[in-house]
């Protein structure tokens, strides 16, 4: 099968290389994106073509992965450069934001969500797929480090997923590093991780791990962070924990390339970036 | 010593019996307050007196545990009944609640934050108190079921970090119900329970074990999370968190009295009372 994938990020790279194991063909665009990008394509064993015009030509299906804000756009874009094929957007977005970009493609879509880090070993990283086509999408993983699963025909449900599962572990992250921020501003850190280290067993290490972990990342969460608000809202329940999630995680985007993220720097680019 | 216990809820009544259990005299208002209150309070040993004029004449200290909501206003009222003692607020309000209350009684206030069930073991339940005299009134129950805890000087310090405490226990127990409602309105519940079921060992058992613990209690927690909300935005950090928590527990107030409060009956409340 020849499938274009948009675009090769850390995630990116390793569904298309999971594609590639299993003797599909794959390509890329190159056109805009950087040398780091192009190094992660070539090590996938991905192919480079130069512009959307010229891989929409051939490709049978087109799978997205970029940020949730990104989505819509690459999708009219993709669909604008003449792609006939399935399109399946892998990203972690609103259902809503799912049935807009299936509404681009309505001859044929796939709504898909990603748990898990990037594919590089097995059973780490699962691929959920819903719509008409659903299973045809996952039988192309077969076999693969990617566990591929088919949800069913609802064009939105992989994205529904995501967004839940998301909701409870970035939301409870941001939490924490909230929290901790929040004892700073008041001068009552330590007091709070004297008491956390009575009744609460393992959430001053917790916190900790949470900075570490979620600092390089943050810069991207926000906009995951509104979608995941928006999911709440069309749901008819209170969204402000994912607006503040987003906040906080905004707060964040600083810590990008920080040389050693740990929680003394996240709380600082917390308490730093206010308003005040 | 002399101590006015406002009011023997729950937790106020094991308050009021580990001052008794150490000797002191403790009244409490029967003005009012429900035949359980007067129950829960005879059975602690505290003295039952008719009106807050009459047990304000001889009482050195007050100690208030009320709802959050209620505080400043049964502050007033002791105030009002012309009280001269040592005022010790242990409600869960936001430090600037606190100062509050301690502009009441410029003379003798200290502040308090308890953290824990109520105090019917030993060892369960610490009572953080801050503010001039807070030692002295630590020393009371030196021996106590109570763990008093003297943290300084500092006028609003123990309701510091009863908020930074709470922020995180409540709050995340708000967030895991929240996303269960939010699965359950995207018809993905089975989904996501087998999916924390490979990613998050432990997730589907605490959401439940979460509706259980809680649903009794959310009618009390609204309060709470708005004073905590307040106590964030006057860090200039985001209050969200605990806006969208302070209406998943309002919303689950009506199962105060629910006969067997599990998930299905919390997920029915928090869904059922949206604005649809």
């Amino acid at each position: 099968m020849q499938v274009l994938l948009l675009h090769p990020g850390a995630m990116g790279a390793s569904i298309g290389a999971a594609l590639v194991s299993r003797g599909h063909f794959v390509s890329w665009v190159a056109e805009g994106r950087s040398a780091a990008t192009a190094s992660r394509a070539s090590e996938a064993g991905l192919r480079a073509v130069d512009t959307l015009a010229g891989a929409v030509a051939d490709a049978e299906v087109a799978i997205s992965v970029c940020p949730p804000d990104a989505a819509v756009t690459l999708a009219k874009n993709v669909q604008a450069a003449g792609f006939e094929g399935t399109y399946v957007d892998g990203n972690a977005v609103a259902p809503a934001t799912a049935r807009e970009v299936a509404s681009i493609f309505p001859a044929s879509y796939v709504d898909g969500g990603i748990i898990g880090p990037p594919a590089w070993r097995e059973g780490a990283t699962r691929f959920y797929l819903s719509g008409a086509n659903a299973a045809d999408i996952a039988a192309l993983f077969d076999g693969s480090l990617v566990d591929a699963r088919a949800m069913g025909e609802r064009i939105d449900a992989a994205s529904a997923l995501k967004m839940c599962y998301a909701a409870f572990t970035k939301g409870s992250s941001a939490l924490i590093l909230a929290v901790r921020a929040l004892a700073e501003r008041n001068g009552v850190t330590e007091d709070l991780l004297r008491e956390w280290n009575v009744s609460q067993p393992g959430l001053t290490g917790r916190s900790a791990a949470t900075a570490t972990s979620t600092s390089p990342k943050a810069w991207r969460f926000e906009g995951e962070m509104r979608e995941i608000a928006a999911t709440f809202a069309a749901a008819d329940l209170p969204d402000g924990f994912h607006q503040a999630a987003a906040e906080i995680y905004a707060r964040m985007a600083g810590l990008k390339d920080a040389a050693s993220p740990d929680i003394d720097a996240a709380l600082s680019a917390i308490v730093q970036s206010d308003s005040r």
